[in-house]
């Protein structure tokens, strides 16, 4: 079988990463920096580059909105728990795509076809043909329609998640599409504060 | 209050990408090579430097394990359905965390602390001895016992699943955190080629 052209990319990449791998190989598995991130699965932000990471110092997980889900929240615990971090930022973002539908529009959506949907000023249409399912009404998407509540609400839910130690501080920032600027959420971070 | 190194450290390296932002910030939301990465949280692992990745360019999922759990498949049915990508690859990682543990050992060790736990030749033990949980032993930690194996499992899963399109090839990878090599799983590409 052919290789896609973005397979073929992916691969070419990779392969320029290890001619250059040096010591890295070397590294330990538990983070040496001792922090976890929680952030967007947004293409436009590089959790590295924004906030300054090198192979080896912190977890990153990612999700559609970042938000503090039930499998998020079994990274964080597996990330504390087992492999030493002390510390956890959520990370949300100016103009997600979570903002942009909710539970009823993505279950209409999905139980008239699976193909790709598009948005204008007239809202959401289903641009394919195939077959939809009706599975996509029993799922919680999980959407917000206020960024900055969004962190608040997530940092929340950590803190008061039982698995999580009150000696952790759970820091709420914003990232900043247009300027790259991270921008703390006081009031995410007064809530989450270790105790 | 103070803030911690940790986040003088992660303000800092922010600082420094906003003053060389540049043009990142007219990025469109959906992303412009039209694929999606769900892979390990793994302090080790950089996607955007092992695959390619510039901002921009595709969305990335991880999780403990980089597993295909319900909220990853949350997350790759958005990013599909109203942000248009086109494939999707599973990538896992050699020396992954999740083969040192399982849910009765993980169930334990959460219901006598809350604090890090530290592994020797005899297994898993607490350090700390602050207050335990039962609430550990109701979750499915999503461990796996063969690297290989879940790579295949995962890819299934999505393959199967009724919200994810035929049309969409699922591609497995082994991430090699000695030399930083993507290996392909042929089987699970196999499994999750488009129809």
């Amino acid at each position: 079988m052919n290789k896609s052209p973005v397979v073929q990319s992916v691969e070419k990449a990779n392969a320029e990463y290890v001619a250059s791998f040096g010591e890295k190989g070397k590294l330990p598995l538990p983070p040496s920096c001792r922090f976890s991130v929680l952030t967007c699965m947004d293409a436009r932000m590089d959790p590295a580059k924004f906030a300054g990471l090198s192979e080896g110092d912190a977890h990153v997980i990612r999700n559609a909105g970042g938000r503090a889900s039930d499998d998020a929240i079994r990274s964080l615990v597996i990330s504390y728990k087992l492999l030493g971090t002390k510390e956890f930022f959520v990370i949300h973002h100016t103009d997600c795509g979570m903002v942009l539908f909710n539970n009823q529009i993505m279950g209409d959506l999905l139980s008239k076809s699976l193909e790709q949907a598009v948005v204008d000023e007239n809202g959401w249409r289903d641009v394919g043909q195939g077959p939809g399912s009706p599975e996509g009404a029993k799922i919680d998407w999980l959407t917000f329609t206020d960024d900055r509540q969004a962190v608040i609400d997530d940092v929340k839910k950590i803190r008061n998640h039982p698995l999580i130690p009150r000696s952790i501080p759970v820091y709420g920032y914003l990232y900043d599409v247009r300027s790259g600027k991270l921008e703390e959420i006081k009031e995410a971070t007064e809530i989450g504060k270790a105790a």
